[in-house]
């Protein structure tokens, strides 16, 4: 990866913004030499967003996921909004936070309705909201509707942490640095490959392109197509500080689970 | 389909529904004789909402979706909320309604967030929404939710258009019934099967079922699947008088399409 290609795109975003009535200053790029923001002796363990997405799951599917990240000490459960009550109920107290999705899997809602969903689900308990950015103009290039539209959320939940779901299976390289500029210029706590619902999952090469991007201050939470430790510890290697996977426990007990959500 | 066993699941569901507090009449049931509410006469693009999903979908496809809309008078184009002012503003003054997804497609956000989706769609100009059901509840037996989710949409939007999306791939056929029961209880217009991003599609036997169950004064939409003028006579034949597809055009020039969204 170019450093100055990088540079690049980080102009080119400006100046489309700017032509589009947005003059913010662009981040200047990192060195791209730091790694994760997690320090060295965390557990896996402690990266892992423990998370059940189906559309089918159950509440006993829910409480289970819940005292699995209790057993286990994941970061979070990453739930469906409407199971935010209930896991929140289950881990109140405990050092264990939920998540939640946003806009998911598509994007492709209103901005306001992603800013009333976040605002919903923080209500309900939700600690953690990763939203998904709106790909389609991200694709036409229209950053100044993808960055509003973080924005807005960012604005609307000011108190959690905003994961910016990029869907990285649709995105060129240059589509995922600009993605991850929006992102972290919005205000975004980590940047994040995929739902799991779309094409592809997260790969070395992208978390280590977005953590070249977003810098040291920043998350990179790479999501979608992780099942075992050996995925797990070469996402974190490429430069992730945040995992997201169904299989949390068979990453744990050195086995491999079979679904992305 | 033996009509003693829709009776017992009409009364199965009002039992479950008095012993969660809604005591509500279940409705009778149909005699099963009668078929789609649509006229004979009317012509196969009439069935047809033009649907354009994909979470990739630029500005240009959804104006060239529209233009199709009026070019062969289908009854809707359906796209992502995200889009609805643009399909709004394009088809406006005619005959083509613009209809969106709520809560798509994995039917568990929070039953306020849905409400407030479909009212900010109605909003900005949306005639007719498609909501997923709370797909979770209704596998775990919780009737009560799934009617008080769909009947809280309905009262959002008394005025439009709602059609229920049971993603019929994750149900058994008892689930079905169930479902299109609560749906038409709750005041939908319509029951759905599909969504195009879940396991599976509609069948003629799924629809023949929902006919069956909510009779000839609800609408049966089929969606998911139907690729070619074959597949949607089948759908229309068996029950459906409203038909999901984003392969309108090739419906209607004897070709076969090659997505479900």
């Amino acid at each position: 990866m170019d450093h100055k290609w990088l540079e690049e795109q980080r102009e080119e975003v400006g100046l489309a913004l700017a032509r589009q009535g947005i003059r913010l200053a662009v981040p200047v790029a990192d060195d791209g030499t730091k790694g994760a923001a997690a320090p060295e002796n965390s557990s896996l363990a402690s990266f892992i967003d423990h998370t059940l997405l189906k559309p089918t799951a159950s509440q006993a599917q829910i409480r289970q996921l819940c005292q699995e990240a209790l057993d286990y000490e994941f970061a979070s459960v990453c739930v469906n909004p409407v199971h935010v009550p209930a896991a929140a109920g289950i881990l109140a107290g405990s050092a264990v936070k939920v998540c939640t999705v946003i806009g998911f899997p598509l994007g492709a809602n209103s901005t306001l309705c992603k800013v009333l969903e976040a605002r919903d689900a923080v209500a309900a308990g939700a600690e953690e909201v990763d939203m998904v950015m709106n790909i389609g103009a991200l694709l036409e290039g229209d950053y100044a509707r993808v960055y509003s539209d973080i924005k807005a959320v960012r604005d609307g939940v000011p108190g959690q942490v905003l994961k910016v779901i990029l869907e990285t299976g649709y995105l060129t390289k240059e589509q995922i640095v600009r993605g991850c500029i929006l992102a972290k210029m919005a205000g975004a706590d980590f940047v994040k490959t995929s739902t799991g619902f779309g094409p592809g999952g997260a790969t070395a090469e992208d978390v280590a392109l977005m953590r070249k991007v977003v810098g040291a201050d920043c998350g990179v939470k790479a999501s979608g197509g992780i099942r075992d430790a050996e995925t797990a510890v070469a996402m974190i290697k490429a430069g992730a500080n945040r995992l997201g996977a169904s299989s949390g426990v068979a990453i744990m007990e050195g086995l491999r689970g079979e679904t992305d959500y």
